[in-house]
């Protein structure tokens, strides 16, 4: 394996300072999928902060969510703005990079660097486009697993995600649960649900209805599908949030206006925020990407694998969980979260289960939340503490 | 005024049976419209059932909502299903058809034969497209005005309607008290709230970025946006049902499959649902049609037209109102109805509320809820009862 810089998909904005380091994993070590294909060479783009200790011992591996990438806790490349997790993640913060050395790497079907829809198909010279395979969270932990072995890592000290991350925490638990020593999913879910099936579709279709999607073939035309991009994420942004929250933050406020325009302008200050969010959305992220990984947590079921039983997938495990959830979360609320938490209660494991009141939503895991942040401080300093890190 | 048949906008299938009937409105009948501008001449498209009573005393207006029409209790003449409340109108029925004499008219705006944006513009001979002014909630209730007027029917004996059809019957109650002997607002809110704007604005977005739309003109180019449109639509029905149905009806179970496809076709249930969802709209609705009463949901705000204050929407008001909602109808919610009923509380209104336990959503309004005719039954009788109908 070699360290490049990853190539960003075109145009997104060129990167604004280093856009993290990456492996490269050559024909000798293909990536075998659940599809039963196989990937090979593959790139994984990821970000570390802090230093690993001399045991190695204090690794944390911070797995990012649908829409998120390695830069968990520095500038992002292509917006200029803070890491995804630069509450959580830094010196003296929660997860603290004083004491851990974290890694957080770019999913594989991402675009900010590791393989995907956006990377080159070594058969055919061209970009994949629909050509790439698809790709399962388990896909996702096996390049994980990849990048860990690499750089020398028996075991990580905790697997940590919110959304898509907290599924990938699960996933590692029940894959490879002697190489991870604690678990913290957040807002997460075992198995993705109807609804949520359903709201991805939604972005999917909108996606593919844009003309310039072109059947996921539209590197070559360099124009890409950014208007049912947009769309996908402006639907999607609103189950990230909270009725409470929105009714809060924006309510029936006008923008920019003392009275309604009687036509279709963003009259209302949630219809400028939510456009503002597609709009920006589409200059950081692909949109087959966004097909990917939508799919990838649609198919997510870890019980599946396991006679159907959620237990089995933790039977034995001596890993230690601590499972936290949101009140005003509706997207994996509270209830599906319990479900993780019983189930490893079933299966004898080590858990704990936190439900944080908050009004924020889904994206409660993302924001500024002391509650959020002291259970991690807690519980990841009780995993220290019984490994000795100082 | 003249009876004629309404034109159907193509590519629309051709109407199965006789369409309705119709009113047109002409010169010396301007509807004045929120906005100040006046829009003449129009038509209003509109369904009877039941026979008026020599004391015109026994007619109830029911109003659709956002995607129904004035085929409330007979077959749709595009998809040649039932009527959309044909559960709940009907001989014998909670809306008995046997006693009262029911209307139900298109709303302006609307695609079923009522004047709308494609509609020919008389100013310009063209279909009218963006260029038809803006219509708020009350505006829909101005131009029923209009027709109740014109069927020489002085007070209704009732006004009837779901979702946004209840934001009709409480404007209806509100400007036109001395109008409306009894009024039944269901699953509905005196306000639209933001997180509704904003699922509101992603349909218009994911119409609007449908290159087929073409800033509305596409009455010419006779492609309409059907992508767009049912994109929007699939957003859209996902809020109309509850996490719990969906997850009962559909859960992960997979579509004409025993496996995953690992691709993205309609693996599971939901997707090919809500696909169909999707494509069977665009062939009975106007993509345009659809952005003005999304708008006009989104401006309704009956509070703010009484500085601010629900209450004196009805004050003084003789109107008997029952207000129901569904468990777990989440875009609706309790909340807001019961907000409705605390306002009319304050004014000193006749006021009933029901809360109907379901697991249906928003959608319950629609479907088969046996405990919301019972109500319906119970307040219609008792309004019959004392205005002397048998």
């Amino acid at each position: 394996m070699t360290d490049a810089q990853p190539r960003f998909l075109r145009p997104l904005k060129a990167p604004a300072e280093n856009p993290g380091r990456t492996l490269s994993f050559g024909p000798e070590q293909p990536l075998v999928l659940d599809s039963g294909k196989r990937l090979s060479p593959i790139i994984i783009a990821y970000m570390t902060y802090g230093r690993l200790n001399a045991a190695r011992s204090n690794a944390i591996l911070v797995c990012h969510a649908l829409s998120g990438d390695q830069f968990a806790a520095s500038t992002h490349p292509v917006t200029g703005k803070p890491g995804w997790w630069d509450y959580a993640v830094g010196p003296g913060k929660a997860i603290d990079t004083d004491r851990f050395f974290v890694i957080c790497a770019n999913v594989i079907g991402g675009c900010m660097g590791t393989t995907g829809p956006a990377s080159i198909d070594p058969e055919t010279g061209q970009t994949f486009g629909l050509g790439f395979p698809l790709v399962t969270i388990r896909d996702m932990v096996r390049a994980q697993l990849m990048l860990i072995d690499a750089l020398g890592i028996e075991q990580l000290l905790s697997v940590i995600g919110g959304s898509m991350g907290g599924m990938q925490a699960l996933q590692w638990a029940a894959s490879y649960p002697e190489r991870v020593y604690s678990a913290m999913p957040i807002a997460t879910a075992a198995r993705h649900s109807a609804q949520n099936i359903a709201f991805h579709e939604v972005g999917r279709q909108a996606i593919m209805a844009d003309p310039n999607w072109r059947g996921g073939d539209y590197a070559l035309s360099g124009i890409h599908p950014s208007k049912g991009l947009a769309v996908a994420r402006m639907a999607a942004h609103i189950t990230y949030l909270s009725e409470a929250a929105l009714q809060r933050k924006f309510g029936r406020q006008l923008h920019d206006r003392n009275a309604l325009s009687f036509g279709f302008d963003a009259d209302f200050q949630i219809e400028s925020y939510l456009r503002h969010q597609g709009m920006t959305f589409v200059d950081r992220f692909d949109a087959n990407s966004y097909l990917y990984i939508t799919r990838a947590m649609d198919y997510f079921d870890l019980a599946a694998d396991y006679g159907g039983v959620l237990a089995e997938a933790f039977r034995g495990s001596n890993t230690r969980f601590c499972i936290v959830s949101f009140t005003s979360d509706w997207l994996f609320p509270t209830i599906e979260n319990k479900r993780i938490a019983h189930a490893l209660n079933a299966a004898g494991a080590n858990v704990s289960f936190v439900e944080i009141e908050s009004d924020r939503g889904h994206d409660a895991f993302l924001l500024d939340e002391p509650e959020l942040f002291g259970t991690m401080t807690g519980f990841l300093g009780a995993a220290a503490a019984a490994r000795n890190i100082r």
